[in-house]
């Protein structure tokens, strides 16, 4: 009894002291040769305003959404003075990246999900939590309207009310079809665990019923044909995982039909991968078709039946049709309905997203902040301001402006315009004055003197280096992270504002507004290979890069136990194979 | 990069080399402490006649099933002269015992399943599977008729027909409502993995329905009542695991309604686990009283509405409503609608399962076999045998029998009719000539010698210890084991028989009769305690069966990738707790 009674005290320890585990974790972890990955807290002190007055009662936040835009604000909200209330038709959140992982059983779906209840248990918030899905938001009265998604005896489609102080959605997007036929009603999609499970259970469907003995050849093609519409990250990353599946597993069990399998690839556009560097997109493209996986570039998806993809090349116009036993869709985001009420509400129609200010406050109505998928940051042009700017610039009221006039608010424009910045660097000018140089004449430094229209004429050029965020989970995560210091920090920052000057007011911003810090991107090609794209367009390819990509989604679960649940069902995968059972 | 060759030379070497991943797994295990508990493999040269004539070509043995029987029988088959098709709607076995487990989350549905396809893959015998539900046996034209259960794009409910040699029925059984109404409709029942999956959603859609805002008081005591409806080892098993679950992991994540949560326990006859030792069921009850697990008992579920069972007192046959959230229907199994239109086939209407002889075959038609919870052994009744038995011991032919020849076939008619075997024991007799000396009076050994009519009523009480097996995985994996043997040695044994004496023929028959070893039975009881049966009426209870329950059911997987998964699972429950997203 001597093994059982260690065994009990270890895991009581465990019990007791959850941080015993982590120690256990670490060791595993980093055992495994994986390299730690500090996590770049890249906000520090931003700036918010039109908070409306702090109450002597706690301030009530509604959080609508637990993926990562939610998720991130809710971990890293600290201050016990909001009362806040998460409403989300999941209760957990899920480790997105790895979906595409999950579809062929590389990792397990419950390792990459973590219930939200179990993320905000420990914190000194006070976090409620709602399984429900939110059908209307009525931001004039400050109430949104949900409903329990729920479809059983416990009693079905309950509806009810909540108030807020504060809004955060961060609902995310639905798929975007382009309104193309039989989408909807036959493809597959890759935005929710249950997609994932769905398309792993399908994939055996689809051998399993290759095998049935009155199944003709011709019919058993047509079945093992999997189809991939779309060449994104997503896209790609399903078919290299499929083809590592039937490569390194499937073939084994089902030896009669593994040399019928098909993996096609179909994308509208020129190229796979099109917002990588091109370097990456032409091994991804080689890789593919030296592996037999069928790239078909330049081609769109115009209908989907039951069996069958009508294309047309997007070149010579010729439709064709390709049978397929399975299709998977994933060509881009669209808006949720309850998202594009609300914009109809706050005159924001016809938009794809949400737009909001620098500072994520959604644009036309108050205390409702947007991030994530959802919403997209209307970055304000420099030439919009151009003259509050100038006569903020000229202190003397000179009506011209001096180079160190200039130079004494630069920061304040850089920050509250990052296209200015982005400008300078892009033209590889390391001062502001080698701009009004530029507008000028080579003049020295001190006798620059610009009047407004020379100045407008020296700034024309900025905004065309605006940039519109990509629409992934690292945007999400660090808006989230952003919204939550705001909020954290909001009495000491309304006292004392570190944010840029108000151009078109007065005094200062309360916060610095949000900026993205990009910290590189994955697309795993399959068979251990991964390309990395990291911040100053370093490009990795090959096998490196792959133990780079399991180190940092390693390092990027929410909880220890997703951490350690990841990297066993890797070191599974690696021992015994992928999991073929119809479950 | 050190340890990423190091890391992939591992696991490369685990690849090339399956029997390394065992061994690290038997360090796993033998690390925490488990025990290895020997498989006893009880039948080591049993009997089968009848079956038609070795043709030159490969006979073609169809199996239905991949449960328990099935699976066992597919394991065990060896001998290459054979082809197989196996047909059988889940292409994975499951470890049943298990399936509560599975309900809350304390061993994943994933690391109890194996595919089939696995499991036979390196056999030397040639194994083909398909995925379908055998709707119709044919057995006069040896044909099964099969239906693919997909229902999908693939092509739907394709129909076909499989002829066969010698057919295998191992499709177990389907639950027993007794015609109860609603139960159907309303509750949910635990013999598939599916449908433990589906239990482990609904508890969690219990407990966040019953979080939402506007729900009553009232109405969540209701949410929160969870029903099991039958006392037997499944229904106690769930109530313990639930139990657990609430106690240990749901109340730190629903603190708000921990204590409305109830747990029931129905059953209609005096006891639960009336099957196992009184000290258990004693045990058991009072624990769960201690636990605030409601048992009653004598109570008899007559209809469950949607939100409302209601149950009639056996005594006093009062009639009453509960109010309740879930429920789980567990009271016994049923017969299957193919297995009852077979029957109808063999002439054996009315009958809950198929009846075999004791060698497994289905009376009533050849060349087929039925094993586990679809069928039971008919045993054969001694006194209907008793004049050839007389006549074949009464070697000399001179009307009366002497202990001598009696002692003579002894051993056979032991063989052939093990009730007698019992029955000695029971009476606690060592010797035969202990029963004729009940019959004759005290005589010495030498001088007994009996008529036909004296043999009769020597024997007349030893049918009483006939017994029917119980509808476990233990009997039925003993029984594929003890086909797989027969049909392996089959031409060895036409040529050498080893069974009993044929009483009502001549010579003897070919194998000797299905045999089970009964090795013992555990009920988990929650909390870390297990009650054990053992062989010989040994009774434990507590932690310490526990681990033997642990050690038991690890070294019980079929594959090592299952040992490592279920133990693993117990090891993150240990440290990490069950999760409890909705997924």
């Amino acid at each position: 009894m001597r093994g059982y009674t260690i065994f009990q005290r270890v895991s009581k320890a465990f019990h007791d002291n959850p941080s015993l585990s982590k120690l256990l974790v670490v060791v595993t972890v980093s055992g495994g040769g994986l390299v730690a990955y500090a996590e770049a807290n890249q906000v520090n002190s931003p700036q918010i305003t039109n908070v409306s007055e702090v109450d002597s009662k706690k301030k009530k936040v509604v959080v609508l959404g637990t993926g990562w835009a939610g998720t991130s604000f809710l971990r890293n909200l600290s201050n016990p003075s909001y009362e806040v209330q998460v409403v989300s038709p999941r209760n957990y959140f899920a480790f997105t990246p790895l979906l595409p992982s999950v579809t062929c059983g590389t990792v397990e779906a419950r390792s990459i999900v973590e219930p939200v209840r179990n993320i905000v248990r420990k914190k000194n918030v006070d976090v409620q939590f709602c399984e429900a899905e939110c059908i209307k938001i009525d931001a004039k009265n400050k109430k949104i309207y949900c409903r329990s998604n729920q479809n059983n005896n416990l009693n079905g489609q309950e509806e009810f009310v909540l108030d807020y102080d504060v809004l955060v959605i961060g609902i995310g997007a639905n798929v975007n079809t382009f309104n193309t036929p039989g989408v909807m009603e036959h493809c597959h999609f890759l935005k929710e665990v249950e997609d994932a499970q769905k398309i792993r259970r399908t994939v055996i469907d689809c051998f399993e019923r290759a095998c049935l003995p009155t199944v003709s050849n011709e019919e058993k093609k047509r079945i093992l044909h999997f189809a991939i519409v779309g060449g994104g990250p997503t896209g790609v990353e399903f078919a290299a995982e499929l083809h590592d599946y039937v490569n390194e597993d499937l073939v084994k069990l089902y030896p009669g039909v593994k040399d019928l399998v098909k993996i096609t690839l179909l994308e509208a556009g020129g190229h796979i991968l099109g917002m990588f560097d091109k370097r990456i997109t032409a091994f991804a493209e080689q890789k593919f078709q030296r592996e037999g996986i069928d790239v078909k570039t330049g081609s769109m998806v115009i209908k989907v039946s039951d069996k069958e993809i009508s294309t047309k090349e997007m070149k010579t116009g010729e439709i064709s049709t390709i049978p397929y036993g399975m299709v998977l869709w994933s060509t881009g985001i669209g808006t949720r309905p309850v998202i594009k009420d609300f914009m109809m509400q706050v005159g924001q129609a016809n938009r794809r997203a949400l737009a909001t200010d620098e500072w994520l406050r959604v644009e036309g109505c108050d205390n409702v902040y947007a991030l994530g998928d959802c919403a997209t940051i209307n970055q304000r042009k420099v030439m919009e301001d151009i003259s509050a700017i100038f006569s903020k610039a000229d202190k003397d009221n000179s009506g011209t402006l001096t180079a160190k006039e200039f130079q004494e608010v630069l920061a304040d424009i850089c920050e509250r315009y990052p296209q200015v910045d982005l400008y300078l660097k892009s033209k590889q000018m390391r001062d502001i004055v080698d701009l009004l140089k530029e507008s000028k004449g080579d003049v020295s430094k001190e006798s620059i003197e610009l009047n407004i229209e020379e100045f407008k004429a020296a700034l024309s050029q900025v905004d065309s280096q605006m940039k519109f965020l990509p629409a992934t989970a690292q945007v999400a995560a660090q808006q989230g992270v952003y919204l939550a210091k705001c909020l954290n920090r909001l009495e000491e920052c309304e006292k004392n504002p570190e944010g840029p000057l108000r151009f078109r007011g007065s005094g200062r911003h309360r916060f610095r507004p949000f900026r993205y810090k990009h910290l590189g991107q994955f697309a795993p090609l399959g068979g251990e290979q991964t390309a990395a794209q990291l911040p100053g367009d370093w490009v990795s390819i090959g096998k490196s890069s792959q133990w780079l990509w399991y180190s940092v989604y390693a390092s990027k679960q929410v909880s220890w136990r997703n951490r350690a649940l990841v990297v066993s069902d890797w070191t599974r995968r690696f021992i015994y194979g992928r999991d073929s059972s119809r479950i």
